[in-house]
């Protein structure tokens, strides 16, 4: 039986757990516990009721807690531990894995860090406060020291040997690390090659000294980039000297993947990157990641205002002009997002490099000559229709100009981000909208007032 | 050494190869060969001349060979196709793994196809013919039936011995399945739980029954969902009576990831999703990607056409009005892409679900009543300072007005789409940013009329 619920499922295994809590039938309901998955277990233990939460959670077996913990929102972490007695916070936090543990810190306050710290052994806290070291969003962030590593001279036997004793405590077996005595990284060997081989043979035989790794202070988009160029399944990270300090597995960098697809989402549509899940905001915290741009990019539009002043006259005197603006500025917002957001999500993947601007620019051109042919024929043809063939000829001429024009910025924004070393996502479609509407405007009255010969 | 390479680094390594083809040294040409990544001499072999793409190509061991194509842009694997003999494409097909195969086969031409599947084996041609059988974008496209599998009554030792058969051959050997006689999935073992057990152990004894699985017929987008939820890096693949087809692996899965990921930052943008990447599109392939919602959107922009029209007394009798247009309207637009996304982008994470909709409208009010607050606080001086307090009183109302609206529409567009089994996305900046125009046109134009006494 597959064991992905729906929402429906949910319902049926919360109501058991209920019964069987107020029926105190605890075994029953460690054997029904024991047959869901971690992440159900977590979903189920956040709908109880506080109470009825503790209860469940303390029933659990010591390395599943752990574990059904850090699936956990942090919300609920938080409430969890102030409910647990210190020496059950010691024991869970000593049965979490290194990675989890340094999410779980990230998640909250100073002084409850402090707390937990103080629960740890002088070994894990020492661990601990070293992965917390490392600069927010950066590849040591993430890693877990828990693998398992050889020596080139062991015979195969040996390292199947060291597996089998180290494997329990370890995030991954598969992907075997070789290191000389000084624990610098030599090699990598998947597991697979050594069950195939004859335990007699020496590592060193098996090593063929090619590998792939991070630097433990690279962005952890690194690794996503890494992980995803090379179909692997762990990676090892080193310092700068090429010593081994950890690994990062697939399963936390796919969750890195998203979350930075996430913040470069937000950062699309002019939003803060919010430090907690879009689900666990508070209305303040969502009010503080958008009132930042929404009022920076009133200044740009004040000087879409004072185009509109400086051609007053000229709207004055034929205010039907007014009727196609919206048409050609959301036009030029609209073609201009479209290509700032081919460009900058084709930065943020790789696919293309800053070196690679003219290439894109020349494309671009062509491609936008195309749209703003296609587009000026279309609205010009609406202007011969409302005002005649004059007017029809600027409103088409002012199309093409504005598709052209508000296409290259959404192209070299992004690129001119980048080559300043700052986050091309900043070129976001409120940003580039609100910079084609100046110029929509800008173009449009230029070419009326010089067309249509008005003051 | 770490094989990561710079664009520095593959430049050397370049002149490396040309070199060594120059002199004929094809001993040294294979050793320098092999000692790069596989993602490496895939990238060398597309920044070489053709002649001397096909000579290395040739050069490379089989199984290396098939490996490196499956790493090559479409356009590139096409052209590599067209200089083999029928005899090589054949070796090389044969030993590509069948969701790389089914990847090629996407990419090309019907007739190419056609050819390639000439070349395969009877029972590789039906294995690629059913593959190619599921749909579009759903789970069984990027599966391969390449999984080793065991059954309850065998012992742990019958289990290890059939892996080290098999293993060559499988994409993972790191998670067994369990299967009854007629390959009904029954559970998932980790390897490490076979290789820390007793070897006379039986496999049934192993088994908790509890484990995930996918349906061939589903969306991909679930696989990503699912193996972020469950941090697995394997998932098995069944048919509705729940027979073993496949699997499917995490390298696999962060690939889809991201281009599920790049498809929905196109939608964002109006966009339609390209068929290749960025990279490789034509110009006329981004036309056509673009121009269709560039043209439907006018047809938005003509209402708000149609409200100028209709206000165009007002307007003319007090054109300082459209002083105010520019900073209403984009503000409206931008206050509308940022609910949007924000909502859009949790639906596809499945952060939050349909169901939620009520507790999101809440927030998102609350959210939209602040940031109307302060952006109406803001634009209300600035007309005070530019028209008088009447002024002010206008554009101060009409931006509270516009803000708490436009955000509304973002956040029901995205829920309302949904609710009729359309793609959430569709609710983009230039959609949202066009509605929001011709509202805040609306909204502003009869408070004017009314709190003015304007005609």
């Amino acid at each position: 039986m597959s064991a992905v619920s729906t929402p429906n499922g949910k319902e049926t295994e919360l109501n058991r757990i209920k019964e069987l809590l107020d029926r105190k039938d605890l075994p029953g309901l460690l054997d029904f516990l024991s047959g869901l998955s971690i992440p159900d277990l977590a979903d189920l233990l956040m709908l109880l009721a506080p109470s009825a939460r503790v209860a469940v959670f303390r029933l659990l077996p010591k390395e599943i807690s752990s574990e059904v913990f850090a699936y956990l929102e942090s919300s609920h972490m938080n409430t969890l531990l102030r409910d647990l007695t210190d020496q059950e916070t010691q024991h869970l936090l000593a049965n979490m894995r290194p990675d989890d543990r340094t999410a779980l810190f990230e998640e909250l306050p100073g002084r409850a860090i402090q707390r937990l710290l103080n629960l740890l052994s002088p070994e894990d806290r020492k661990e601990a406060l070293s992965l917390l070291g490392y600069p927010e969003e950066s590849v040591g962030r993430f890693m877990t020291p828990d693998y398992i590593a050889v020596r080139p001279h062991w015979t195969v036997a040996q390292a199947l040997e060291h597996i089998r004793a180290r494997g329990t405590d370890s995030e991954t077996i598969y992907n075997i690390y070789v290191t000389d005595d000084s624990w610098r990284l030599l090699d990598d060997i998947e597991l697979r090659r050594l069950i195939l081989a004859d335990p007699a043979e020496k590592i060193e035989r098996l090593m063929d000294h090619v590998f792939i790794s991070l630097n433990a202070l690279e962005d952890r988009e690194q690794a996503v980039r890494t992980m995803e160029r090379y179909d692997v399944f762990a990676l090892p990270v080193v310092d700068a000297e090429g010593i081994l300090l950890g690994i990062v597995t697939a399963d936390d960098v796919l969750d890195v993947s998203r979350e930075e697809a996430t913040e470069d989402f937000h950062k699309s549509a002019a939003v803060t990157p919010l430090r907690t899940s879009y689900h666990e905001a508070n209305a303040f915290s969502l009010f503080t990641s958008r009132i930042g741009w929404l009022v920076s990019l009133v200044f740009i539009n004040l000087l879409s205002s004072g185009v509109i002043a400086f051609f007053e006259k000229t709207l004055a005197s034929a205010i039907a002009l007014a009727f196609f603006m919206p048409l050609l500025i959301d036009s030029g917002g609209n073609a201009g997002s479209q290509s700032a957001t081919l460009v900058v999500r084709a930065l943020a993947t790789g696919e293309i490099r800053l070196s690679q601007w003219i290439k894109v620019l020349f494309r671009e051109i062509l491609v936008g000559v195309m749209l703003g042919m296609v587009m000026g024929l279309a609205s010009g043809l609406l202007g011969v229709f409302r005002g005649g063939y004059r007017v029809g000829l600027v409103v088409g001429v002012s199309m093409v100009a504005i598709i052209i024009l508000a296409n290259l910025v959404g192209v070299l924004l992004p690129f001119l981000l980048t080559r300043f070393k700052l986050d091309p996502a900043v070129a976001s479609s409120p940003l580039i909208t609100s910079i084609a509407d100046c110029m929509g405007l800008f173009i449009y009255f230029s070419i009326a007032h010089w067309l249509l010969g008005l003051p």
